[in-house]
């Protein structure tokens, strides 16, 4: 049950509230947003609703039967838009396109990249900075000093910043130059990082685990919610399966599973939903027409030297054939 | 390596060339279909493909590196039409719709069904009358009875018959009534079935097996076609992960990588990809973005009253939507 | 629910007993397998199991919810066992080793392994004559010739025979010489082989599916039982996950679960379930402390030379090992 | 490759060796642990191991051809001890038990665990202080006050502790309550807190990821080990497939998988590995007869009140038996 209290709220009214939901038996976690205040309310017996509902000081009540609350739709209906200033906003029915390399690697390759997705009229890069590696002999990423240089340059350019946070003490060094952290899909349940990115004003995306389940998604994203940040977008990125023809299986029944189980947007990520550099472009164009409000991908200069990823990762020539292609496809669907 | 043999060959330049292959170490396998005669040569030993390629008798010679290799595009570059007859075609740049309800029940049905699909100008049926089932003690279909009854009832409107075949003695049973043999997803790997099958001048339809990989499908159509039976289509209908909030996890990936291993025809089924009524759309407009040359799925004219799997079968409404809105994604495709 | 009838049951009195079972809205299926009569009753209505139970020719009433019916230990607490005949039994608190090679080769190598057997005073050999093969160009077996040759040895030294049969015509064809009609994992739900090896009074080994569930391969036991065959034996052999390290993964909690959720006897195959030679030991130990009640591997006499499963296979000297130490920690487990 | 260094080492002389590493083209790590120096060289080339063998400063070379090195049995056959203290060891050939309830909730509870775990002699107590839960509204845990609490209480009975570090933060926070730092499946890939628990000098235990692979789990323990901490455990607790009868499928395989391919101890979990409390037994059993070093599961007086993973929870009672049976097994087994 959620419990939207209103702005005006005195502490005295809401101890009542919260006497009453303690006496029903219920459980009250208070939650505090930028954009508002609720009392998530977990128990098992029914009641009248009306022993709540005439209490001063509350706005409105939701029943939600899922066992993730905020992220539900049941009490949400309509869509949450994400704004990310200069006219970047994300769910509001354009398509988001996010675009970039695996790893940033150097300015010559930030600006060519930069100049690529703003030829395309593209507004949002990718690019990782901090990398989870499986061996810890790989390339780990350039870090904060290789933010700064992307942030300086992206600035100039219009362009929003989404980039991967590994751990807590990364928020704080990144704050300043990221305007979307990226939960990757190993830190999914990562949820002392969920947490922290809950008291941010920043929006945060975060990647389906690796063999993660839609209803964790939810939780994690319930995580960043009930903790204070109401800017979250989610994205499928394909599971772990037995089939080896690609690298990852792209869940494609999950955009539209997502986008009736909540109200937050859903991102589509095919470079890793299947890992080979030929078929991003079908899995991409496949995600929109599921109903995706956005797709990351990874595209590089040139993909055969990139530092990672390249076997996935589209030159600049496929990228632009996609971007038009998935705004044609976006647009169809508009019509439908 | 395929050796493609001339019409014309005598059985002593057939029997010349079946002495070299053994000399050169190869295990030949003489395959004779409705389309031509081959020899696939299975070896290790690299040598100069000039050695065979003087001889009598001889079209052609390709090497093909995969381990199945007639179904192979390494050796057939252009896609196999599959020709139903009454200007059904499957795989020649139209797209294929075919549609009906799980469990063929009674004749009303059928002509309603059949109704449904004139009006919307779609020329293949899809229904089952021998249905596998978990439990013994379930619907298990009308069998040949229903299937004649449909036939007289299709035959008329010009509709074609896709229905599944469980065990070798249904073929000669089903032969005179169905246009497309269809193997289910748990007999993808019944070898038996699949070498009678290539024995049959109609067309065979394999579903991707439960758990089977894109490979396992294409050695199953191996199977087929080395038995004598070119025209195969191969279906992708969702593969079973850990995943619980679908029925199956729809392998949107498996399309694009199938339409590059081989020269077959590639159909989706959005209904078992995904399962749930409310979503069958997206996916299905997924998987003609993705590329499939065509789609199957089930439509009942009341779903809540099905024999089985109503749960995942539109309505007709719902059907005609669909139908509408896959042949704009796909025109949209054909621009591309 | 079961409802077993007594052997002098007239016709009459079952008629009677239908009809009520019809009035209370339940569908009724008769099965009547080599060891007695039942009527297994579906449907959803609670009512007073004594408006049947007074009916003449009802030895027993047993309310079964579980979906599937004959097969659960819900109506029969106490295991089954099979009798092979010569004082070979299954489930009777004894260790039941089958092993064998994977293929059926040559005399020589059926001799000797059945030597191999007789020294380690092992009763059941395995091996296969019909062979399902991804792809069609490998060994298929030698065929009922192989499986006659094979008897004609196995006879003479008290061996009983364990062979897999791939389609209905083949159970004619093997019957006089098997003593278990195995079912393979690719044909765990080839329903119409099971239908048919329900008719027949030999017993029925069914290998869980490749990526079949526990309860999938509970109803497809149900389908032999319930088409008359009681002696039916379930086998576990490694399911399919992501895994890459081994062939399959055993699935060793399926085995107390099994043997809670039927009265069947259990035997586990570790030589598929993990694929590998030089840990087919540790996880066949496994297995037996787990509480299987056998086992069944791949032994050959070179397996280096064996004509397939060569990489999963013990020599000798490794099965003469595995036999005397699984019999130990069988020893240790029957007296806990 | 690794290059064991030896104590005495000069900076030149380590400086001539880097140089020479760097011109055969490999890159090196060099690594510091509490038991001594490496230097781990990754490269391509094959050249001649005596152009570094004569340097001076070097004890021994190793070529590892798996890609991970320090914790591969490639270059260090022996199996590790961690010594823990007090005379507990693990991996010395003794059966290492370590039992206790999912979550500390209070003092008696953790004295009534003590006792019933000094009744039966075992010297490892398990239990979560932080605890990761899928939903943000269930119980995270007392904290590190109840650390403390379990602390004095276990140091007083010659109790060692093991318990889940969730996050970089708490590694310091627990130091000197626990004996053994879990990593918990969740986060097994969270490189950040497996680099900082490389700096500590403390023993560590590995749980596999969710859906992690036997591979990455090797990864994972690189990264501690490669940090500098050589005291590792790895702990297998069943993965993540698509059957439902149990909560995680138990991956017997990778015990003698794990034994084989890395020197470190490996610990089975039966508790997560089948999820239901009557079926723990004998999987525990089948884990040790596989060949586990050891044994970590949950017990609680009353698991039916227990605050978190009741259903998987032994009583004292049933936790005793275990400890028998276990033991016995374990005996069993090492007589072959």
């Amino acid at each position: 049950m959620i419990i939207q209290l209103q702005p005006s709220i005195s502490a005295s009214e809401k101890d009542i509230i919260l006497t009453r939901i303690k006496s029903l038996e219920y459980k009250a976690t208070p939650v505090t947003t930028q954009r508002g205040s609720y009392l998530v309310a977990i128990g098992k017996k029914e009641f009248d609703i009306r022993q709540l509902g005439h209490l001063k000081g509350i706005a409105d009540i939701h029943r939600v039967s899922d066992d993730y609350k905020l992220v539900s739709r049941k009490w949400k209906v309509n869509h949450t838009q994400i704004d990310l200033g200069e006219g970047v906003v994300v769910g509001n029915g354009s398509l988001s396109i996010m675009a970039g390399p695996c790893s940033i690697e150097h300015e010559d390759q930030v600006q060519n990249t930069i100049d690529h997705l703003v030829r395309n009229n593209v507004r949002m890069m990718r690019g990782g900075v901090f990398k989870p590696r499986s061996s810890p002999y790989a390339f780990r990423g350039l870090g904060v000093e290789g933010l700064k240089m992307w942030y300086a340059l992206a600035r100039k350019a219009g362009i929003k910043i989404v980039s991967e946070v590994m751990q807590v003490s990364q928020i704080a060094e990144m704050y300043d130059y990221v305007d979307v952290f990226q939960v990757g899909a190993r830190n999914t349940q990562n949820f002392n990082l969920l947490d922290e990115l809950g008291k941010v004003d920043k929006a945060v995306m975060i990647k389906r685990g690796i063999s993660g389940t839609i209803e964790e998604l939810l939780y994690s994203a319930e995580y960043v919610f009930s903790a204070g940040n109401e800017k979250l977008l989610l994205c499928e990125r394909g599971i772990r399966t037995y089939e080896r023809a690609s690298r990852n299986t792209m869940d494609v029944n999950a955009i539209p599973i997502l986008k009736e189980k909540t109200h937050l947007p859903v991102i589509a990520d095919p470079s890793h939903g299947i890992g080979i550099r030929d078929y991003v472009e079908p899995v991409a164009l496949a995600a929109v027409m599921a109903g995706a409000d956005g797709v990351i991908y990874e595209t590089h200069e040139k993909p055969e030297e990139a530092a990672s990823d390249g076997q996935q990762t589209l030159d600049f020539d496929e990228s632009t054939q996609l971007i038009t292609r998935m705004r044609k496809a976006f647009d169809l669907l508009q019509q439908f």
